[in-house]
């Protein structure tokens, strides 16, 4: 039996756990500063068409955010997320521990809209007490968005000229960055991110590594003490190339690229399926997160033998989530697909 | 060309490399619900003869030892540790980011005393101005410590004692643990440790792992939300199978006491070798690292050919230090002691 | 020409500034430790109705805000407050700075239900990855709330019970507390509060005192060490007798009674003045504060000749703050009140 | 009968308490935009010869030099203090609660050296894992010191010297300011200070006034927000005024200048009187606290009568710690000279 409630229940791509095998007693420099991560940090440079970027492997998503943040913003600032962001929702307040407020703006579908940052920003500015009031000092948004929706790149444009026309950084949250790169109707390429962000990072741990998360850091602002702050929170891997040897995997012979087209297409399968049977979909996402509104008789068969995940009650009926990935087969989706049949 | 500069320039031991690849495109539960982390639990819950110990599997020793205590001490506390501990010297101030102050005590060999933990403690409670103080609220313990030195049960046991006569939490930081525990002039066990702290850990990441920690808490006390406080430091891994599966297999058929065994044997031949030639060493150190005292030259020797850490100068030489770990094969060490020889 | 935009535009009742004045070049011990400190502190503790519970003296709203909640929050936990809370909104994330998530609950009256309390308990407590979450550990209400709107006994008792069966602190947040307590329809008394709360404060900075808040702890769990917090916040003043003093003149011979009344009588003889000329209010606000919806230029006239403050647009109309406080006069009202007949 | 065990013993200068009795019912706007305030800030740019200068009013110390920290720091940074340094021993841990970590240094009179920031900073730089330590940030020094030593101008320009070498920030705790600046031997004035130190503050609580110290910003770059940082630590006195007008009268017609005069007199009297009795002292102050090192009974006796502070044992012989302040009186020294006659 397949699950398919989430994108990291099983272990990484066979091509990485073969070169984690064959270099594993190897000995190398600790710390990320092994000649894997090297390779590494060039091919993401290359990929990214930023040769002056810092890149800098982290384990996993939430310290990552963490770090990310904290190497950014000064005390009185805190970062404009989506209410639905995980930063605000699934942290367990990891941005507050670290000393900041999400600032957390209405979205239904997951994304921010250029207005909301330029509203926001203009009412911080506008407001003539503002020592009393936390100011914006980032906009944090998630490519693709927890609810699998994914920028079009003039909205990506026009969210990084509002950040550079009120001072605020722009960081994506790449988690599924591949799902959203990749989907059929993305229009964004690893390029226009370098060049509209300030940082940004490609998740390895749901794209086809073991774990690891590439953050790659364009605005020079941000780039000194960046590894002083990961050893701070505790995000400096001891054999940071574990790290190095994953994402150069990926990013060897598009590799990463392959297997993100794989699961979208997984995706798109057991959707076209679902709408066959006329099952309605809660938001518009084009990515690997899917998520079909069922009758509770459905979504209890759903949850219990395919392991999607009980997301919301949403009038009377159920919203509920499958993830594909790089690790779904072609034969787990038949099964899935048969299932879906038969509804 | 082997290097000997510290206990983490190698992967991990092949049995572990091994399951993971057998196990590699499995689905489990993340987040350290998963079957093999349950298992691994189980055993150590038997290793240290307390099955209501909590167990559970960080990444690596900052992470650890930030998230323990930060999960034990209140805000107005601070965590007594020696000078030299890595707490206090090495981890980019982790803990004060976490806000709380280590109190430092004098350390000429990386251990602290029963003795210094009553002097503190009395200070502390004698003083008429104290909420102007730092309240001390733990004891941090490395075993071995930070310059290769371990405690004896009977030195342990006091300092326990100190520890509950005032109030303090005993938290032992035991990232290279097996060093210590299988070393030749040990009288401390696992069992032993969870009978005289409240919080330890056995280190994976030094001694046989890829990476991974295994806390083990024994005070009920400290027992409730620290899943939450790990996933808000960043600490909790998505798959949390890999660090179960890696506890697991060192703890079964006793894979953790042999390797530790190898790498102490390996560490004595080399003392042996130098104190043959002469060679006088830097503190007591009876575990997997070796601190011995060289002219200029040798050191120099020795760090451009083996790897040596190049650690201080001490009256016009040169401490070094050399670690042997789990991955030291008897051929580097010959390789070695033939360079010994030659001196 | 008076000015009624807040309720700390003036100095100190003179009753206080006498004292002061009287006892100035008087010597005594420092950090609350004085004679007039613990006068002031046994008369709160009857006032209140406890003979155990601790008083602390603090000098600001914000600061003993920040400083009760990080006494009482554990890392992992946030505190519950209606979106309007004052920690919220207008503390430059002082909240967060010390770690915690201030966890929003909507309100459109400034007043968080009993109903919303034991919601958001079940929902953390039914959450299967509540590790994921911030763990609600307590509820911060504001009486009288930011809004001006106060709460009836039988809401404080709700929310109370709600926080007991949740395990959940209750801290009432007093800055204007006395004009509350005061307010015609109020049912609550201070030994009301100390039943009810964990924690609570007896503003004195808008209530007749220069500044100062007394913070009251009844429940024994979150009395050890709040002095060290105090003093670690910058919250422990030197000359403690300062805030000893204004507090033991406040409460004595009914002197904060008195005072509150003279207010709320003054808000409302302003209140019922624009109500004649068929001005509709904001909200149902009892207290001290006031919200009148007015035209943009009659808003106009009052925020620039009477200091109100200009609160926010409403449907194209504007609702305006006033406040009174103990050193409003009659006079002062006269003036307005001629003001308002001209409308 | 008088005491003489610290400098906060006492209210204010009468001339400052007339004033805030003038002026108590008058109506002003909040939070340090105050008429008063104002001047009061113009005055001090004026007295420290530095026109562009920030200057905010805060209300005590431990506050003060956790507010400026960190509004400097960086998350990996911490600020280097001599280990006698107020924010290293008796502030319960703010700055650590603040984030940063204090790197204490060996001091025996105090005071630090140019010399000790260069050998750090350069320990700093050297280090090839320097992202393992916490990197220093500034230099917090203390004028006068814990200890009553007082810097001259050539050690404080080395200072100033080194840390910008270093790009070190050089903040000054001037508690006691006045008495450091107005000692016989000094020869550091406040246009000295803004010259040399990037931010310094002027004390208030100990020289004069009820409570209060003026921060002066004098580096551009840690000028924005501020005062977004004090509201933030509960540091933005709701009614600045009376901040403002205590400075504004201690900066009027020399009245800071004059008190401090007197009150080193009168310790100057005290030490004379000491000396004659061949009592010894302990370290070498030129301002307000002095150490005379007493027999046991001699000790007892001063500590009983005269309140000195019972400050630590040396040698089988005691040390104690007499204060004088702008609120010591002739009779009271003549009071006490006649006691140290009769030893």
């Amino acid at each position: 039996m397949a699950f398919f409630g989430n994108d990291y229940l099983a272990g990484c791509h066979p091509a990485i756990m073969e070169r984690l095998a064959a270099t594993n007693l190897e000995q190398t420099a600790g710390y990320g500063l092994d000649p894997y991560s090297e390779s590494a940090r060039e091919k993401i440079r290359a990929a990214v068409h930023d040769e002056r970027a810092d890149v800098h492997f982290l384990v996993g998503g939430t310290q990552t955010n963490a770090a990310v943040i904290a190497s950014i913003l000064r005390p009185w600032q805190g970062v404009i997320a989506a209410e639905t962001g995980h930063v605000a929702t699934h942290e367990t307040g990891a941005i507050e521990a670290g000393g900041h407020k999400v600032l957390t703006l209405r979205s239904t579908d997951g994304k921010l809209t250029a207005r909301q940052v330029h509203e926001y920003a203009r009412y911080y500015q506008a407001n003539p007490a503002q020592e009393h009031l936390v100011q914006p000092g980032m906009v944090y948004i998630s490519h693709p968005s927890e609810l699998g929706t994914a920028y079009a790149k003039a909205e990506l444009q026009a969210i990084s000229q509002a950040c550079r026309e009120h001072g605020l950084a722009l960081f994506v949250d790449g988690a599924r960055l591949g799902y959203a790169l990749h989907a059929q109707v993305s229009d964004i390429t690893l390029p226009d991110l370098a060049g509209l962000c300030d940082v940004f990072y490609i998740g390895g741990t749901k794209c086809g590594a073991l774990f690891g998360e590439a953050v790659v850091i364009c605005n020079d602002a941000f780039k000194p003490h960046f590894r002083a702050l990961m050893k701070q929170r505790g995000a400096l891997l001891a054999k940071g190339r574990l790290l190095g040897l994953q994402f150069d995997t990926l990013f060897t012979g598009g590799l990463y690229t392959r297997i993100c087209h794989g699961a979208l297409a997984h995706a798109r399968r057991i959707r076209q399926a679902f709408e066959a049977k006329g099952v309605a979909f809660h938001g518009e996402s084009n990515t690997n997160q899917q998520f079909p509104i069922l009758e509770r008789r459905q979504a209890d068969y759903f949850v219990r033998e395919f392991g999607f995940a009980d997301w919301e009650e949403l009038d009377g009926r159920h919203v509920v989530r499958y993830c594909t990935s790089w690790a779904t087969t072609a034969q787990q989706v038949d099964e899935l697909l048969r299932a879906i049949e038969r509804l």
